[in-house]
């Protein structure tokens, strides 16, 4: 066990080092990255469609895509307008900076402005990879349940954002909106909480304002000021 | 990364051979049993719930919970009225077979007819991991959304039952039950799909007629006649 511990932060350290690359990769090219994290089904794919349709005409748009199987998700990204990347994990449970690498290299960077990750679909594994993007934007689902932030602490701690997607399903499930945001906020007092639903658009305006902030941070940048969290 | 390769594959072995004694005990006390798995926020406790209540007058059952973080669930079980133990990973993805032999040597299995053991919410890693049990089962909710089986097929591959949950919510998102089925059925020629919905109760009779008759087989073994899968 303590072998294959020490296998484990060797692993986490080489992933590491590629995240710092990938980071000043971004960095330079002035790109704003984001590490996207869900459960299955919570609505990744679906926010990325709606955020590239409404911010194509204003920015340049790229998305890798990491699942385990399918081109899936890349192919509705390319619908929505977006430059779309795939990476299928071979069975792993996350993407890692070295996939994300592979990603980059896919990507002329110098025509990007905004660069979301799509990660697998996993409420456990993919926050202990750093990637080198940005921010950190946890999706969460109404669906789901109120109760995930108390389960799942590890992935809903050290997030820049949580989208609480699927609100228009609200009148048809048992949520105590009071419950979630209290167990987001313990995790991360200093976290931006956005309610949305894909369905409906309700919301979106308010995640697509704080994106669009983000990226003319990124682009601009002032001495002394940085876009990273 | 061969060395990494060579370490988990003797985790798996070991992890197997513990899977084997578990099922030898389990086998010996004719205790029914049932790996649990879904994505997060499925709906699997809910099923325990509604289970546990319907079937408490009939059988004896007992429940071991698998998460990262609390004793929400097996709170939950136990309140319903099933012998309850919760089993914290400690940050790991799944349950693995040594937890689940601390699970069982908590519970007297002669005072048992059923044991349901509800896995960590992930839909990649705990299918890697044999636990023992008789029957995988697989509950998908429609939120999710119709392609999971086709992103996630080693998780939906090797099932003996896939519960699709909350088909309450059908009129409110859009899900294909035919692409969801036949997403499944590829995967698994043989398997049992139950539709059902933990809010309206519809479909519950046909999940308990299924388990009672899993549970009778069980008890009263026919020599050349076995209840495992």
């Amino acid at each position: 066990m303590t072998r294959r511990l020490a296998v484990g932060q060797r692993v986490l350290r080489a992933n590491d080092d590629l995240a710092a690359e990938n980071s000043a990769r971004l960095e330079t090219a002035g790109v704003f990255s984001l590490n996207l994290m869900a459960s299955p089904g919570a609505g990744k794919t679906s926010i990325i469609e709606h955020t590239v349709r409404r911010l194509a005409g204003r920015f340049r748009l790229a998305v890798i895509d990491g699942d385990l199987a399918t081109s899936l998700d890349a192919d509705r990204a390319a619908a929505a307008g977006a430059r779309a990347v795939q990476i299928n994990t071979a069975g792993q449970c996350h993407l890692d900076a070295s996939m994300v690498q592979r990603g980059l290299d896919a990507l002329d960077l110098s025509g990007v402005d905004l660069l979301i990750v799509e990660n697998v679909g996993n409420l456990v594994c993919p926050v202990e990879f750093a990637l080198g993007t940005h921010r950190n934007v946890l999706v969460a689902s109404v669906p789901e349940g109120d109760d995930k932030p108390f389960k799942y602490p590890a992935s809903y701690r050290g997030m820049d954002v949580v989208v609480l997607n699927k609100i228009d399903l609200l009148p048809y499930v048992s949520f105590d909106r009071a419950r979630f945001r209290h167990g987001v906020e313990v995790l991360n007092p200093d976290v931006h909480i956005l309610e949305l639903s894909c369905t409906t658009g309700e919301g979106l305006p308010g995640w697509l304002d704080w994106l669009c902030e983000q990226i003319e941070v990124q682009r601009q940048p002032i001495e002394g000021v940085s876009g990273r969290a």
